[in-house]
């Protein structure tokens, strides 16, 4: 363990579970440089206690660890081989905890790449939302070198709740995240379509709830989600788009493996009717949507309907 | 309530689920003259302290109330009005629970050819597997009128442990059983799309139990099925046949109300690959050799094989 050696993190994307992150690292007393290609973002990150940076190299030059929290590959490749050129300013050395969602032979290659550099890359992603990111208390799904992994548990532990150890080699975290987003993924669609099965066919939504909470046919994702139906409030804690992206990215890693995936086809194919009826930057609960949208209904009718 | 007048209850169809039901209701203190045309299972419920019968009929000549748990709707035709004839020989007024699984528009025109004959039917499918059963702990999805379901409390709460009251009319019970099987059959199969990518990805499949249990993919499927998979134990608890059966309800209800259910349809399909594969007795977790089948790998390797 060398704790004392990690005093300054560098951390590349404030989103809303970046922030969350980033703010859980200052509580924990690093000292935090992070960057944002939104200046809206800079300025919050700012307003919180960090230090923002005017560009991705400037964050680099002084980290002793560099945490990624972008949105996808294009954006890690772009923060790190591309227009940031973050991984020419990084010291040797410095790890990088990529905690984005990717495909794993992506995070495998990333690492060969760094290690090239003298770079060191840890697979982290997490799962949890952005409450819990800003708690400190994600879970992350983290495959890597034992030395690397001890080095860093002191920054890993700010983060998390729950760390799980998938293995020494990267692209075991992030293939641990999509079995999690694979089920994660169907559970939200089907907890829609039975919700909208049930309330079509004349059932009360509030009971349907209540009973399968208590029964065989419950998940978190239905006792989690299904609120936002009965609520009917989609304020996006997690949007459509990112299932459209993650199940995606789910089906390439499939496909690469010429491994079949039907349900995850089928859920992502939903998630797609939902964004091509713009309901993408919705909360994914909106995804039952579609069927009242199909079937021009409503399974928790309005004021103004009803 | 009427407690004093239920008596004796005639009781059809002793298989896993209503061996251990009728044995729950032995145990309540209640007369059960059971009937089964597997004479094996006549012999195993005489054996339990039960009154096997010769016939349907002379089941219902004796019954205060009459409960079904028969395979599907056409078992309960044979029943009733076919080859058993027991509706004609049940007194006028009697109760007659229906516990089988079966469309709601099949329960709703039951009930109105019942009333016919001056019998009341009680829409009451259960959920909870065969060890509840047999400790009178099942969940029960209960439509009927309120008189009715008064009447026969003593009885279903000798069954149940939890009881909910879907509404007034016959169907809704079933409709709430469907919306159960929906979710229950979906996430069966997903823990097994899941379980399998993951297990050909590299992970540890244990590992990936552990995790799944405590992060926002879980179900309650997946924790209580994928045990199974990784004991390599597919004792049929509840098997592949079961959903090839339910599901298929599940679709024509759909089809009936023109209302997709694309998840659903996929998850039949699934289970319909593993009872082509001649899974189909084996416990409903073996829909996960389709995906071993198809890739020709094992989730857990068997040590003949590893």
């Amino acid at each position: 363990m060398h704790q004392t050696q990690i005093k300054t993190i560098g951390f590349i994307g404030l989103g809303a579970m970046g922030m969350g992150m980033a703010s859980s690292l200052l509580r924990a007393g690093f000292t935090v440089s992070g960057y944002d290609i939104r200046s809206v973002a800079r300025d919050s990150f700012a307003a919180t206690g960090g230090d923002p940076a005017p560009s991705v190299a400037a964050v680099a030059a002084g980290a002793d660890v560099l945490i990624l929290m972008v949105l996808n590959s294009d954006q890690v490749e772009d923060v790190l081989f591309g227009d940031g050129a973050g991984a020419l300013a990084l010291r040797p050395d410095t790890p990088i905890i990529l905690c984005s969602t990717v495909k794993p032979a992506y995070t495998i290659s990333l690492a060969q790449r760094l290690a090239a550099l003298d770079l060191h890359l840890l697979d982290a992603p997490v799962s949890g939302g952005t409450a819990r990111a800003a708690e400190g208390k994600l879970s992350m799904m983290l495959s890597g070198p034992e030395p690397l992994r001890t080095r860093l548990l002191p920054v890993l532990a700010a983060l998390t709740e729950n760390l799980y150890v998938m293995g020494n080699a990267p692209g075991q975290g992030s293939t641990m995240k999509l079995v999690n987003q694979i089920l994660a993924g169907i559970h939200i669609a089907a907890a829609a379509e039975a919700m909208a099965f049930g309330a079509k066919s004349g059932l009360d939504p509030e009971k349907v709830y209540e009973v399968i909470c208590n029964s065989a046919g419950g998940s978190w994702m239905f006792q989690n989600r299904v609120p936002h139906i009965l609520q009917d409030d989609y304020t996006p804690h997690s949007a459509i788009e990112i299932w459209v992206k993650d199940l995606d990215i789910i089906l390439q890693a499939g496909k690469e493996a010429r491994f079949p995936l039907p349900l995850s086809a089928t859920a992502h194919q939903l998630y797609m009717m939902a964004a091509a009826s713009g309901f993408g930057h919705l909360d994914d609960a909106a995804v039952v949507k579609v069927y009242e949208k199909l079937a021009d209904f409503q399974v928790v009718p309005t004021n103004s309907d009803s």
